[in-house]
């Protein structure tokens, strides 16, 4: 398993009700890819959005993204971290 | 205490061992800011790090950053997260 970091853009003036709606989503679906999402961090002045993942690619994390409805192509493989 | 993160570029093909000094100079000044850095995640193929800290503003983490010779402009407030 491969963890991973991807950055959102576009959610200016999200409040904690959206991003945990849409967080959900994510939960609904990551299954289905071997994904599991462990957190998500908002920034809505700049509309950012970081979720950092566990799952066994890229492709499998921007796929959940897709399903749930806000896909991203900035996704990192975090392969060092302290 | 808000929270933040923040991404630095150019960090293509940096270790294990190099992101822990860059973290540990962090460390040694993040105290004169009351600032703490909790976790720093790197793509070493994308050069991405990003940085979870903890503080009292988005200056005070630059000021840290800027001590420890690597300062970025990226520095997000994290108002939100799930």
């Amino acid at each position: 398993m491969a963890k991973f970091m991807d950055v959102h853009d576009g959610f200016v003036g999200v409040t904690a009700q959206e991003l945990d709606a849409a967080h959900c989503e994510d939960l609904r679906f990551e299954a289905t890819e071997g994904v599991h999402f462990e957190k998500a961090w908002l920034d809505p002045e700049a509309g950012k959005v970081f979720c950092l993942s566990t799952g066994p690619s890229k492709e499998a994390v921007l796929r959940v993204h897709e399903k749930a409805g806000h896909p991203t192509a900035e996704i990192y493989e975090l392969t060092v971290e302290v």
